[in-house]
């Protein structure tokens, strides 16, 4: 997320306490994690393991719980517990003022939109002209919805990013990520009933122009989706994944997270996407394949006992 | 949908500015799409592909975007954009006139039937005697409920098909077929928690006598599903899809659209259903096959490593 | 469940109308189904094929409709329609009295426990300190609550199990039996938006302390999940399942009814698990295997049309 103005990071690193070392006059001008860095960010970082990766990324100033060598231009903000200095800037930023109102009286909403009964508008909510929001919908704080979009009942938008951070030397093993990214649905798409998306981490939870959701569809974190795109009942996309414009998604396939499906790509019912895959072709199976190739598998898996009598005595 | 009484066919004409050719004199009684058409009905076709099985159907008026021969005793309403007429017809027969009460005073609700808070029950909802409505339950226009139904927390009864015009030459890709179908639950019926009932495009989504659902089952616009039926969680059934009676689908279970299972199949947990099958039959897989000939397939899969290594030299 | 206080079994038998025959002066402490059965507590059976089962399970009073032999101290209770005996005892003693309150005077919520609008909390729910329950929210009666719990909205708790007496010689097969359990969610849990947990049949369905479900989650009947457990979307696990301490379950996994999986098994996506597994494992494919092993068959798989060349012509 951006800040509403930029912080000097040496306001920073007194508010959680940490040794600020290199461009202390800097001004940090948002706060994410890294997935979605850009110059200006504040990020953390709390395992060997991502120490290069984090500090050498887009952001300024790295939040680290180890004195070590970086970019000029850049500061690190040593402390003992990364992930916990992060979730304190989250909370003064982005604190949680949960609405006592089924509306919150700091949503805006557009024209000729209808908003039936029983449904949840969150803090800072806006939503654009000439929608339908079915009853039983829930919707997030800081959500932002477009014109001519439609949502049927007991959809949730924005709900928190399934993300932790994983000791197993403590008694609770996932400590929260906190979310304070949204979502950002655009003009002219409809969400179908029971549907979840969930806002990101810090980034934004993107779905296209003209896209349409049936029923069921689930949506990671941070994952986002082109314009003109189908998806079919009880599709299942993990976080931070890039499907482009105009992919059809048959009902049940599940997406892995962090690939890239390609434009016009057509995914069959039930299968299950691992890895990125190119977009203008059609595919099936778990993991998915050319669906040609996968159905001629098929075939030849109902000759496996005809292939078995003819190898068996075979050494 | 049945219209309320019959509607001249002249007056029609003129109201979507259609040249009319044909049976001028003639009575419309119904607005149907294509999978659902009685005579007396009117319906519509945009492509070619479609011009005779829609002109030899038992619609009895034909709304099109070409001259062409038909048979003695119909008409053909000729228009530039007959998807966009018929939007016409829908939005002025069935209008969009959403409740802005939590149960609507349209709404009819039998003896003995307990309401939950938080429930959304809308236009011309009938729901019979003896019936429980968790809370949360969001149930649309037009369904018709029977006696002894019990439904939980969260679920959606009617939302809209999942149906599009697609046209891949405009900016959105996808333009929506109104809904004006509902959805019928019969007598004895329980509809687990989280599950979602499209309603018909134009026809009923019928959900027979002493059927089951648990949680999370997702039926498509215009199925129809027989008595004594047992759905496990998860299940998602696409539109226009006949079950018979006394079917049971385990747990996550895909069916595919237009396509018909006969009565008494069982079909195993998470496996698709492509085409039609037979009764009296348990399926297994993806696709299905009979299960205990895709059981011999799995236990061959796992001697595969050995197949292959019996064979790997020969040629 | 267990009653307010032990029962007379005279006084039972003579408000189900039953013969009496045994240890006739016994106290009856609980009323369970065969699942989860504790001495002292009542059970029913009508299948001749479950006698011996139930007559020998902990059970010490059984209501069937045979006379036989039993053990020394045990009391049979005998009657026509034993499954329509348990109901009234079951409606007797947890009368389905259902709150129209959105929430029940007789709920108790613990301090610094946001529970946001729309939300329904049910008679007897008891909720802990510093829970987040979202928008829309639906718990049934009788669901027990820790502290530092994070519900996201649409999600059901407490749902009825799904679970029937089944008899294909009247006209509706399937008769519900009656939930009188109970869900129990530890502290430091996270729920995902649009999750349904059925209640136990008479038992509990239990989530362990610090275990975290994603969006869409389904849990059965009477299911005890062990803590520290990562469960992705869409997952779903049937009634009466143990899942031990430190599971991850990837994405649309399904889970099949009354089997255990061990401590800190990991299974992959879209798998789908029909019988116990061990733990401290990594597994794949429908049914499970060893994940190395299911992806050399994924290998193999694709050598198939190679495979068959080589093999078309022997014979």
């Amino acid at each position: 997320m951006k800040f509403k103005s930029p912080v000097p990071v040496k306001w920073i690193a007194e508010f959680i306490s940490a040794e600020l070392i290199g461009n202390s006059e800097g001004q940090v001008t948002g706060l994410n994690e890294i997935h979605k860095v850009e110059p200006g960010d504040i990020v953390f970082v709390d395992h060997p393991k991502y120490y290069d990766k984090c500090i050498n990324s887009a952001a300024s100033f790295i939040i680290i719980n180890k004195k070590t060598t970086f970019p000029e231009g850049k500061a690190l903000l040593v402390v003992d517990a990364p992930f916990d200095a992060y979730l304190k800037l989250v909370h003064h930023f982005r604190p949680f003022t949960p609405s006592s109102k089924p509306i919150s009286e700091s949503a805006v909403i557009g024209q000729d939109t209808v908003v039936f009964p029983n449904v949840f508008i969150g803090n800072n909510v806006i939503i654009g002209d000439n929608c339908i929001i079915h009853p039983n919908v829930s919707i997030y704080d800081d959500a932002v919805i477009g014109n001519n979009v439609v949502i049927h009942s007991g959809t949730t938008i924005g709900s928190d990013a399934f993300y932790f951070n994983t000791k197993k030397d403590r008694e609770v093993w996932y400590k929260k990520m906190e979310s304070c990214g949204r979502v950002v649905i655009e003009d002219d798409v409809e969400i179908g009933a029971g549907c979840t998306l969930d806002r990101g981490v810090s980034g934004d939870t993107i779905i296209g122009r003209g896209t349409k959701f049936d029923n069921m569809v689930h949506i990671g974190h941070d994952t986002v989706i082109g314009k003109n795109c189908l998806f079919a009942a009880q599709v299942a996309v993990a976080g931070a994944v890039i499907i482009e414009d105009g992919v059809i998604l048959w009902g049940q396939v599940g997406v892995s997270k962090t690939l890239t499906i390609g434009a016009n790509a057509v995914i069959f019912a039930q299968s299950g996407v691992a890895s990125s895959i190119e977009g203008n072709k059609v595919y099936f199976g778990t993991p998915v394949e050319d669906a040609n190739i996968k159905k001629r598998e098929i075939v030849l898996l109902k000759r496996l006992p005809e292939i078995w009598e003819k190898v068996k005595n075979l050494k």
